[in-house]
């Protein structure tokens, strides 16, 4: 039994078709309707053969749909939603894919008052973007999170469990705020932190951008994959969920001085003691399955 | 023509243990002597056969080398030279792989006063450490950085870059100071941001560690394998190089609190521009062989 049998995704980027991809391979048998505001991406995914149909506008998109996924920046949910309000069926469910969720419930209640809203974040990706960038596997083993309102009816959240489930997907609920907080530690504050460092060590004026790259293998290409990210996507990330951002970033700014004052000092047992125990969070995720156990993250090392 | 007929490793870790097996694969003629001050890992070296001999003191390691290859962390780089000072013989040259070398060419000279001394780091590694964890492909397509002293000899200088050459490494040469000020940058920093960040999630009360690792495929698992690397030599990296390490922290933390200022006020456009910015820095990475061109490091999506 399919939770839905024909599914819209609106915005066809990584995430929008890596769901495309993994419907295709999960549930063959769903109707797949797609819409993207840009008229290349909407080309791409029609060449990719995505979706069943591509539309030109998102109110054909949705039409009949009994599952509507908005894929779209969060700062665009709001206006996706509403540009598809008029023509979505009363019985459709809505989800979406957004990093923060306190805003985007927000923004998708007052847009479509009167359906059955299910915000949800599977948290998973690659620092790749474009309908060319998704992959069918991207969600399996992941945790998708669900953070239903206390009055949505819980067979709509049942329903969009089980889709997830179905992608490969493991779920969680819990309620947007606990969400951002929980997601600006494991996701924000770690983007944010990569961005930063890029950018400086780019911009210092005593080392060139040619031995930053030439000698990035110490350490710092790991952060550059995900400030590689999509700009987009970010920076509405973290002006929707500024004050849990703010808030870890400034513990992780007093955590950095203890540090720096540790170093001035030449305190090595301080150093040797933090270092010592952030080996065990890297055993933790690797025995959950959350990475690959391989060294190096599976690199090629030939 | 082989640089070095009799090649010994002092400290069999991660790198000596690396080294040992890219010179049986590259160099399969040469006689390999290994020493660790450990004695479990000098066991687990010879049920590995890493080298032709693992002996129980070091002056036995070097008696007859022709190269000597100090793989041991910084801070131990002067004792471990001391300790087989008696016993090199004089024509030997003596190398090592320590991530800061300013000084590590201090120790090496003051327990050395004789000897060529040609200090070397390969900017390579993985966050695992110990004899079983080395790699034969360690050095391909890595950097390997020489600092010689000015009086050095260049015939000494020019078979210790043959020999990494031999290993698959490429060669850079520079003066010590720049040296740790570039890898300040590309390293030292990058190691520092993330065992704060690493320390700083696993010790925020309002945020479980169980939900830190399950939603740690948001960003925060990518920290967290640089994270793992070994304690004491990252200890010790950052008391060595210490003031190249501060200034970039600092710089770091200047750029931090300015995009900290840009998400309070709300300010997307500076945030796209940096997010845009640092796209491009991975592309170099990945163009120059540094770092894996598939999405996500290579990790696995099934």
């Amino acid at each position: 039994m399919l939770p839905f049998q024909r599914v819209t995704i609106i915005g066809l980027g990584l995430i929008g078709s890596s769901i495309a991809r993994a419907v295709r391979r999960h549930m063959p048998t769903v109707r797949l309707s797609g819409y993207d505001a840009d008229p290349d991406v909407r080309e791409a995914a029609r060449a990719l053969d995505l979706c069943d149909d591509v539309t030109d506008q998102p109110g054909t998109a949705v039409i009949d749909a009994d599952l509507v996924i908005l894929c779209v920046p969060v700062g665009a949910v709001g206006a996706a939603a509403a540009a598809l309000a008029e023509d979505l069926p009363a019985e459709a469910i809505v989800t979406d894919v957004g990093s923060s969720k306190s805003g985007v419930a927000r923004a998708l209640a007052d847009a479509l008052p009167r359906h059955a809203v299910v915000p949800a974040h599977p948290v998973a990706g690659t620092e790749q973007s474009g309908p060319a960038a998704g992959i069918a596997t991207l969600f399996h083993q992941r945790w998708c999170i669900l953070t239903p309102a206390a009055m949505t009816p819980p067979v709509a959240v049942a329903r969009v469990a089980a889709f997830w489930e179905g992608l490969g997907a493991e779920i969680a609920t819990m309620d947007a705020e606990r969400h951002d907080l929980v997601l600006a530690v494991t996701s924000h504050l770690p983007h944010l932190i990569a961005y930063t460092i890029v950018g400086t060590a780019s911009d210092m004026e005593r080392v060139t951008s040619g031995e930053v790259i030439k000698y990035s293998a110490g350490g710092f290409r790991d952060f550059t994959r995900i400030a590689a990210s999509d700009p987009i996507m970010w920076r509405d990330v973290f002006l929707a969920n500024r004050d849990a951002v703010l808030d870890v970033l400034d513990r992780f700014s007093a955590d950095l001085a203890g540090l720096r004052a540790a170093i001035e000092r030449g305190d090595g047992d301080t150093l040797q003691a933090l270092f010592t125990r952030t080996r065990a969070i890297r055993r933790g995720i690797v025995e959950q399955g959350q990475d690959d156990a391989r060294p190096d993250f599976g690199r090629r090392h030939d």
